[in-house]
């Protein structure tokens, strides 16, 4: 086994890009269009524009690392749930009504609704052919199955997550701070929890372990969710780059959750009132967050992602790892995504 | 080895749905509303509506008994096909705006595309957990693991064949022969093969027999699709229970295609601007079929369906197989489906 003293977030990131381009590339001239589609919205198509934080594959090869001690064997992985991210994130576009991705136009805004869904499904389909070479890179049948079988039941919850999703912004009433929970769950922490799995799964046999990894990454998924809610309402521009719209654009967010089941009985029929106006002016969305500061969401969110947080440092801490420099680039992802 | 001498297609296909409620039945009460749209879709809602002809899980089911006898344990990856199959169809509908399949509104008209969106994602998912049930009955993990290649590289296919499709559509260029019959290839032929081959390869190591089974999929599926292209023009109603509705709806068949390459001067600029009609009326209709039967489009398209029906057959009956009876049946279906 070689042990890397020197974690290099930089190659890992490149090395996952030549991975993921290696499934991407153009197969056949009659069909070069959908895989320029792909790479475009990969932000691999050689223009400089931003490219998402590839945060997933970065996890994954991390946890893998820090029990193998290196990280080119476990690519394979990563690219599959970079590209099982984005195949997801090609069709909540979509469904969403979203015109911009990381400043740039989005797929469906580009080339229509129809060519964009098609071009999801594709992404998705690649994403099971990168797994594949784990074959070719020597990883025993039984192990590249059990990976397929968590790849597998991780997209059937991230579609069940996504359908509570829908309904619940379909639906004229608030969804419980329960359902929300098992919402994220799904919606979210299964996919990086699975990433990390994956790479624990890649190196090691021993179940213990593998579930240790599991805990971590499903604690860090929510966490990541929850501030991403923070983010969303109290988020400030100048750190991190986007206007907080999720008041305006009426998400179902754990704060707005927590105000409809927690707020006194006039706060809540008022929010019930400013989340059914269509375009909510400065004015009203200012409304609303005194209502959510108000009612103590805020703080109940706020202490709910610093729990989630710390059980996931936590977890991280009682990992046995081989290599303590990854576990140190875990945490510096960690501490670097969860800012709230 | 159990030989079955009774081989009864309605208790294959009454098997293959029981096999598929076992992955689409509900999972948890938050998502027991996505279950219910998928066996809406499927026609496993306990309607007694339409259901599908369920041809390639019973092609694929037939493959397998011709070889081991019996068909009960490729059940999964019959299940696993029709999954496939349903997940595009959920897709199509959306892509081609239509609102009605088997006589049942489709799942976007009901329930909006992004819920329609997300539901085929989950069919897609779910047609994978499917073929996990192959490792419980016991084949081998290079088998399954073998069958799941074929599955994604199909499904890679598809999406690509869908492209073409999708482009060919929104192009004002008519689509060369040569084009079509690459689209075809993957949009059709790629899974009905599929289905075919991953009989064949559940039941035997044989690479000769593989490759034979294969080969013969691959030519139904392209005779399977050039039917439809001749049906959707020229069928009659109270044979199919189908109006012919291709050329009001502007597809781009093989005819259509083969006219646009082939007629004479002024019936293709005339072709060109009936088919730049948004809504054409009967006489319309009349003037484009006149012209695919002036230029022997029709005659074409007929004897290209006869040929690779006539090469499935021949490819079906130099197969050695264990179970004749089911080699019936398979010619069974051929003639039933390849009526033009």
């Amino acid at each position: 086994m070689t042990v890397t003293n020197d974690i290099d977030l930089g190659q890992l990131l490149a090395d996952t890009e030549t991975e993921i381009l290696r499934v991407v590339g153009d197969r056949d001239p009659s069909t070069s269009g959908v895989y320029e589609m792909i790479r475009y919205h990969l932000g691999l198509d050689g223009s400089a524009g931003p490219r998402g934080k590839r945060m997933r594959p970065l996890l994954g090869l991390l946890a893998y690392a820090s029990i193998a001690g290196e990280h080119a064997r476990a690519l394979p992985g990563a690219a599959a749930v970079e590209l099982g991210h984005n195949f997801s994130l090609v069709h909540d576009d979509i469904e969403d009504g979203d015109v911009e991705r990381r400043h740039r136009t989005t797929l469906w805004a580009l080339h229509g609704v129809p060519q964009a869904i098609n071009t999801g499904d594709l992404i998705f389909s690649l994403s099971r052919v990168a797994l594949h070479r784990l074959t070719d890179l020597g990883f025993s049948d039984a192990k590249v199955l059990r990976l397929m079988r968590l790849y597998d039941e991780t997209c059937v919850m991230l579609c069940e997550g996504q359908y509570i999703d829908i309904a619940a912004s379909a639906s004229d009433e608030p969804m419980t701070v329960e359902l929300y929970f098992d919402m994220i769950g799904r919606k979210t922490a299964a996919l990086i929890s699975a990433s990390i799995e994956a790479g624990a799964l890649l190196a090691t046999d021993d179940e213990t372990v593998i579930t240790g990894y599991r805990r971590f990454g499903w604690a860090l998924g929510i966490a990541f969710q929850l501030n991403d809610d923070l983010l969303g309402i109290w988020g400030q521009e100048q750190k991190t780059g986007k206007v907080p719209t999720d008041v305006a654009r009426h998400k179902k967010t754990l704060p707005v959750m927590y105000a409809f089941q927690h707020a006194g009985p006039e706060d809540r029929d008022r929010l019930a009132e400013l989340y059914a106006q269509p375009e909510p002016g400065d004015e009203q969305i200012a409304e609303v967050v005194a209502i959510l500061e108000r009612s103590g969401a805020q703080d109940f969110t706020r202490a709910e992602a610093q729990r989630y947080r710390d059980d996931c440092l936590a977890e991280l801490d009682a990992l046995t790892v081989v290599e303590p420099e990854a576990r140190e680039k875990l945490k510096g992802i960690i501490v670097g995504v969860i800012s709230a």
